[in-house]
């Protein structure tokens, strides 16, 4: 029998989500007694989770180690990173550290759950490194379609993990400075164990064009709508692609309102912080617009992606307090849908068009995401032992891993990993060896957690065809009939319209019933609702080729 | 006082469906005591329409006036234009007219609603006109992604309009001709009065590739992936598409099986009507697979849509009884999304990929549809008076007219028209002169109509947040409480984890239903149906900011 003396330690990465959809990224990096969590991200509900307004990861692996974690890390302000923090930190109460601007969008976060005082947070510059226990962490500027976006560079006693954050290359960021590729360079020529990178857009060739590319591209527009109102939609945190706004308006004599909550909540931060300088006296207010020609004005607005009540919807919608189409008005998307809200958004430019607006959907937009050439540039300086492709669905990653594999990483180094595999890494070796509790916990209302597949089905069963409900009081000890059975229903057919068969159906059921008594007369209680279920069931199936769910209540008097 | 004496009757134009969306095609064209129908097709229901099957028009105009409807022209035999004649001949029993292949699918429609003997069916070829009234219908060949498409030309006694159908044009066709385009000259020649055109693709600059491009995909694919089992997913209907695949496979010497019941059905009524030949000893059964090695096979298979119960779906998910995804298995997508399926098509890529399949989702498919560059060819033939975009949402349409515009139709006389508008036409003028009644029917399992609005926002409401019953057994006459209140709930929250508040709100309840009836003994039923939904309602949303359905249910003994 060998006897492993002076065992070396090796680093553990745990992704706790995020490796299956886009969305609730969250990862812990752990070196014996220290764990640093990086990122802590909600997702949106999928389509089959009905109700469900957000869904945080579970976090029963740092609440089982929570005398190890040191702090949660942060590679940017977008919700699929930072959006479950407010929840996760009721059970993992540890300091976050951030960039400015991050940190900034956070605090509203906690202001807003009254967590500001409770939560401890160190605002991290560029460059800087931050010692957690055994793991010491080094913020990197990226690019990205926020401000303050981070690379992190892990440096453990087996290593330096670079974890990319989101990126793209943007050699001319509209604000601040590009991508720190110099830095990415000294760490490769260093030696760097693990890379793990974005896999967004991995699957698309090419480059990811400049933010500024959109400013040209607004100038233009701009000259070609300017005797027009001009109402622009995009994403609330964008503020680079805001400032640009401002700026193409201010140069052809415009001004400009702020409109949709989220929006406004963050230019408000990013101004305070120092992020955007707007030319005085080009911000207006909403109510202020009447004071101006409509070719003088231009509003910038949420609800680029069809959301059905963020500020353009409702203006298309015609639902919106203040501001309503006009003929001539121009729209312009600047975005592109997200997958899944193509419908949604193809609504809004409809309503848009019959309204009179000329609505322009295409080309003002970049993404935020590195393309395939500047995976290949990340890569090739930092060349990286291991690749760990992460940030995306399956295809998006498995893309990744083919673009290092083109790269000269061996097949057997590039990590496929999925939500709970803990990878095990050194100098010497990867593998998955072990597996931890991971999960979707789904978020309703107030309600954490309370609703789970059971009440999921029922909800799609639900939706699908309604419910019948079957209400009988028995007399307790003889079960002698007293009163109903009663038939109720909800989203199954129209009732006034449809008395013949709800009559029809009573009939049979106490047909049913009478004979189950008759039988048995002290049959018990789930011997009848089960006769109720049968009966109900096939009945309404033979009749409609239905399945509402059917519901029994038995009262006794 | 002027008196209009003989004055001559004017052409109207009537769409019942189908301009408001992708789906339900259905135009009526009247000219004095003839109404003669283009198409009767069905929609899709929108993600709104929880549970329902498919959407049907309301024809209520054609069966106030059905001694004038002649019968049905059919463009073609996609559901858009043809899944609601099965529905609609019921009440509306008068012949139709269509190609060779539409006909054949339309009677296997008609055959599994037992309807084949009471309907008059009559094949028509193209050049042939048919006389319905005083109206006569040309049928004219084009170009679609199904064969035996037609435009039709419509002779009326004021003039000619011609309904392109959904149609592209393709000059170098895999089977059978090119559309027609000296036909649609001399017709231009002749005088248009009104041309009514595929909008789908108006928003497309270009033009459509030929089917026969795709062939050429196939083969180059085939060669690469030649040590490999191939599966194709492509739409059912698309004959062409599979005749590629099947000949792309005789070369490679692969065998093919065709997977999909709607799939199999269409090949059968193409190939038993001359539309598809198959090289001998190439299409082999299902359950042949495991006679010949992975390399040698090919499979045709439904599911490019990503929808759930096709058969590529199945094979994804591991459910699908006869074949299972295998490492070295390409995949490819001979199709696109339509919008709206997305998601759906990238869960079952996922999936694929996860089980070592090589997924090809690109470059693999050409549209059906029109492109800017054709619709401007065809305008440019027909040179039509009047333009009326139909076939697409309000952008596309609106597209096309930018198009009729571009070519000098004067904006006046195009017809960006509404469902039950009213199009009154002739030489001198077209005006929309009346609305009739249009709307949706939707079709959920047997019930026709059964489910309207409120049944939806009951389904809606229900599938947000689920329901609370409350029952309750009241004394007849004293109302006194004998049982209850009970509640229960179904799609709400998890009751065995939540049992608190569940009592909690039971004792609210109590105290509400007591002080109602101690206040007023005699209260009515209604009053205390609505004591015990504002209790709750008032209860559950301050506990849980949800608002489920609150449903009370009162007995008396």
């Amino acid at each position: 029998m060998k006897t492993e003396m002076n065992v070396k330690s090796k680093l553990k990465i745990i992704p706790l989500g995020g490796l299956e959809s886009i969305g609730m990224n969250i990862t812990a990096f752990e070196y014996e007694d220290s764990i640093v969590v990086v990122d802590c991200g909600l997702a949106f509900p999928e389509d089959d989770m009905l109700g469900i307004d957000l869904v945080i990861p579970d976090v029963t692996y740092l609440k089982d180690n929570i005398d190890k974690v040191k702090g949660f890390v942060i590679t940017h302000g977008h919700e699929d990173h930072i959006g479950a923090l407010s929840y996760v930190l009721r059970d993992i109460n540890v300091p976050i550290y951030a960039t400015k601007l991050t940190m900034g969008i956070i605090d509203n976060k906690l202001k807003e759950h009254n967590m500001l005082r409770t939560t401890k947070r160190k605002v991290v510059t560029y460059g800087q490194s931050i010692n957690l226990g055994h793991l010491r962490i080094e913020f990197i500027k990226t690019n990205h379609s926020i401000q303050d976006a981070a690379a992190l560079a892990i440096y453990s006693p087996v290593g330096i993990v670079v974890h990319t954050g989101d990126f793209k290359v943007d050699y001319t960021p509209v604000f601040g400075d590009a991508i720190d590729l110099q830095r990415f360079a000294e760490l490769g020529k260093k030696g760097v164990l693990a890379m793990m990178s974005d896999s967004t857009n991995a699957e698309k060739p090419g480059f990811t064009m400049s933010e500024r590319t959109v400013g040209i591209t607004f100038d233009h527009l701009f000259a070609e709508h300017c005797n027009s109102r001009i109402i622009i939609a995009t994403f609330a945190s964008n503020v680079d692609r805001v400032r640009q706004i401002i700026s193409s308006a201010y140069k052809y004599g415009k001004k400009v309102v702020v409109e949709g909550r989220s929006m406004v909540n963050i230019i408000e931060t990013a101004s305070e912080l120092g992020y955007l300088d707007v030319p005085e006296n080009t911000l207006i207010q909403i109510d202020e617009l009447k004071n101006y020609p409509d070719e003088k004005t231009v509003l910038i607005t949420t609800g680029s992606q069809g959301e059905s009540m963020a500020a353009l919807s409702r203006m298309a919608a015609d639902i919106h307090k203040k501001v309503s189409i006009k003929p001539g008005d121009t729209v312009i998307f600047s975005s592109s849908p997200i997958p899944g809200n193509e419908k949604a958004v193809s609504k809004v430019i409809n309503e848009l068009q019959q309204k009179g607006a000329t609505v322009i959907f295409k080309d003002a937009h970049v993404s935020g995401h590195a393309c395939q050439e500047e995976l290949k540039l990340v890569y090739s300086l930092l060349k990286p032992k291991y690749a760990i492709p992460v940030h995306g669905e399956y295809r998006h990653r498995k893309a990744n891993a083919g673009i290092a594999e083109a790269l000269g990483i061996p097949k057997e180094n590039i990590f496929m990993i999925q939500s709970g595999d803990v990878l095990s890494i050194d100098q010497d070796e990867a593998k998955v060896i072990d597996k931890v509790q991971t999960g979707s916990i789904l978020v309703d209302g107030l309600g954490v957690g309370d609703v789970g597949n059971i009440v999921l089905r029922d909800r799609q069963h639900l939706a699908e065809d309604g419910i019948m409900i079957v209400v009988l009081t028995l007399e307790r000890g003889t079960n002698q009939v007293l009163a109903g059975p009663d038939i109720v229903s909800r989203g199954f057919v129209y009732v006034r319209e449809s008395e013949d068969l709800m009559e029809e159906a009573k009939q049979v059921l106490c047909d049913a019933i009478e004979n189950c008594l008759s039988y048995n007369r002290y049959a018990d209680w789930n011997r009848i609702k089960m006769v109720i279920r049968d009966t109900m069931n096939d009945f309404i199936w033979k009749k409609t080729k239905r399945k509402p769910m059917i519901l029994p209540i038995i009262m006794d008097v």
